[in-house]
């Protein structure tokens, strides 16, 4: 991949998408020269949406299958908005390119730079680092569709949704999260809730420890869901890598996100493992339409996550470069407010 | 209720159960007397289990119904025990006892007290009290026990769980949260994550909306589950009443405890709003057996739960009093470590 020239697609989206995919495009030229890669814009989203009725259709899907990866901003209108319909673009779009392209691993690290202001700073003390990754399944949980409605609007109404877990999809993410330990501190943790969902917690627990045993160097452990929430504001600190299902991970990364200083800094890739697919990246912060079209959403996550593309895209180096430069900029941020662009100017000349 | 003598359940249950429960009797009495209550023992849990092999049978049931009120301290085993089969108690007792009292209305309050130390004191600055309470609905849901295996502990196992929501359930509670804001600062917020799980969250929004209806002076609004874990950290002082389901409310009520100065002081109240069978009041923490027979755990939770206890027989003033003598231990408990016991005695003299 790194002799071809690789060929990536861009869908900016909506709200604060296109201004903070700018930004993760400047630093990205910047650490890899302007014409390493080719970009090949993909407009979807809302004004996609409004123009034409079509959240993604088939052509467009194949056309975005034979890319080498997707970068995307953020899709979504405005909770409450009237002329979208609620979640129309979260799942026709978003979570339609996580399940079509089998992106089975959403990678979503955490990680608080030095200087940086926390709520917790003084609690989180000794100056143990928090550095932590979540490897969040993608394709399958509560997440696949699968429910339905009985006597809809009634006052006999029964609305249903069900999780389906497989082993198949259960095993390639855990996995995932071991090999992943080997290269961080080999601690890998696995949130459920196995005490009530007996079904779905069981055959997570028990690939987790199947594949565990291959690893004996790697310490494991686990933790109901609900008690991860206090140890995410307790003791973050002794995180290293956390694995579970769409859901859990959902709710958990966006906790991490706001424990190690806001939604704004924090980077995911949707890795499909098997690499049949292309691989997509974006921040984990939605489109933010309130603070839209102002220069003022930070582009740090979508910055962030340019260097999770990179990894992928087998340029640990380059991916290496943009993360120490998020570093010094973050070291160096201080109270001052900066635009947008501003930031992106930043950190693009220190890469 | 008040005219009769209220006979009450009393199970002490497992790990730091029996300690923390000797404390909320301790301070309840203190309060209404030695005698005005009826107290009756119900030996489960844990040590019953391993004694009989039995969690909980139907004659014990049908005694439990015959009750006023259940106090509970905590039931369940250490994880990873071998001893005891993983959610064997928490489902067999716990959840049983929810389900089978049908107690819809699990009542979570979140205070932070004068003087107290939490670890977000910096951020939520212009002295704006915290000060909420979680209407987690208790006997739907994921917590239903409706799902199932397939080929299970094979390579292609595949294992379900489904999230049942009805009419019924949901109003009951939603109802509930509304009544209840009247009540506090006409405030209810739903937690849901309706644009992934159309079904259950379009019931639980269309029933918020039409029940908020009806309460043209309570403001409502909406929050998808992983963005109120974040608003829980940054800005917990803007919830009043949060509603929302079985599973999205154990986990925000665990953040909520934590960002509140911990779980040993989260009290609970499982109601059957109906007052067809006994409600149930609980500390939200769990069994803890790693600290257990120290007289290290805080019962503070417990004793707040008998709060929740008075309120719902209908002795306001008695719950004031435990409620003001809380706060005035919490407003000078400083950061001496007190013995269990002897934060019951503080507190019981208070009162
Ligand atoms: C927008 C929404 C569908 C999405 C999700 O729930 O996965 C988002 O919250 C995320 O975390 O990427
Ligand atoms: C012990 C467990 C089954 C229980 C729950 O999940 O409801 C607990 O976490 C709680 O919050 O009361």
């Amino acid at each position: 991949m790194t002799s071809k020239q690789a060929r990536i697609a861009v869908i900016r989206g909506d709200g604060i998408g296109p201004e903070v995919v700018d930004e993760a495009l400047k630093v990205l030229k910047a650490t890899v020269g302007e014409n390493t890669f080719e970009f090949v814009d993909f407009d979807l989203g809302a004004q996609h949406w409004l123009a034409t009725q079509e959240v993604l259709n088939d052509d467009t899907l194949e056309e975005l299958k034979k890319t080498d990866a997707i970068i995307l901003g953020a899709v979504g209108a405005a909770p409450g908005s009237t002329t979208i319909p609620s979640g129309l673009l979260e799942r026709g779009l978003l979570l339609k390119l996580r399940f079509a392209l089998d992106q089975d691993v959403n990678l979503r690290p955490s990680k608080v730079y030095p200087n940086q202001q926390i709520p917790l700073a003084e609690w989180v003390t000794n100056g143990e680092p928090i550095d932590f990754v979540v490897v969040r399944e993608g394709t399958e949980g509560l997440y696949c569709g699968n429910g339905g409605k009985l006597r809809a609007g009634t006052d006999q109404e029964v609305a249903t949704e069900v999780s389906v877990n497989t082993a198949h999809g259960v095993k390639r993410v855990v996995r995932y999260a071991f090999e992943l330990a080997t290269r961080r501190s080999n601690h890998v943790t696995l949130l459920h809730k196995h005490n009530v969902l007996v079904n779905a917690g069981g055959l997570w627990n028990r690939i987790f420890n199947e594949i565990g045993e291959e690893f004996p160097q790697v310490k494991r452990d686990y933790l109901h869901i609900d008690a991860a929430t206090i140890k995410m504001i307790t003791n973050p600190q002794d995180f290293d890598v956390i694995v579970t299902d769409n859901l859990f991970g959902d709710i958990i990364t966006d906790e991490a996100a706001a424990v190690t200083g806001g939604i704004g800094l924090a980077p995911s890739a949707n890795i499909n493992s098997s690499r049949e697919f292309p691989s997509m990246f974006e921040p984990v912060h939605g489109s933010a339409p309130d603070i839209a079209g102002r220069g003022i959403a930070d582009p740090v996550a979508a910055i962030s996550s340019m260097a999770l593309l990179l990894d992928h895209l087998e340029r640990p180096q380059d991916a290496e470069r943009i993360r120490t430069a998020v570093s010094e900029f973050m070291a160096n941020r201080g109270d001052e407010s900066l635009s947008t662009s501003q930031i992106g100017d930043k950190v693009a000349k220190l890469v």
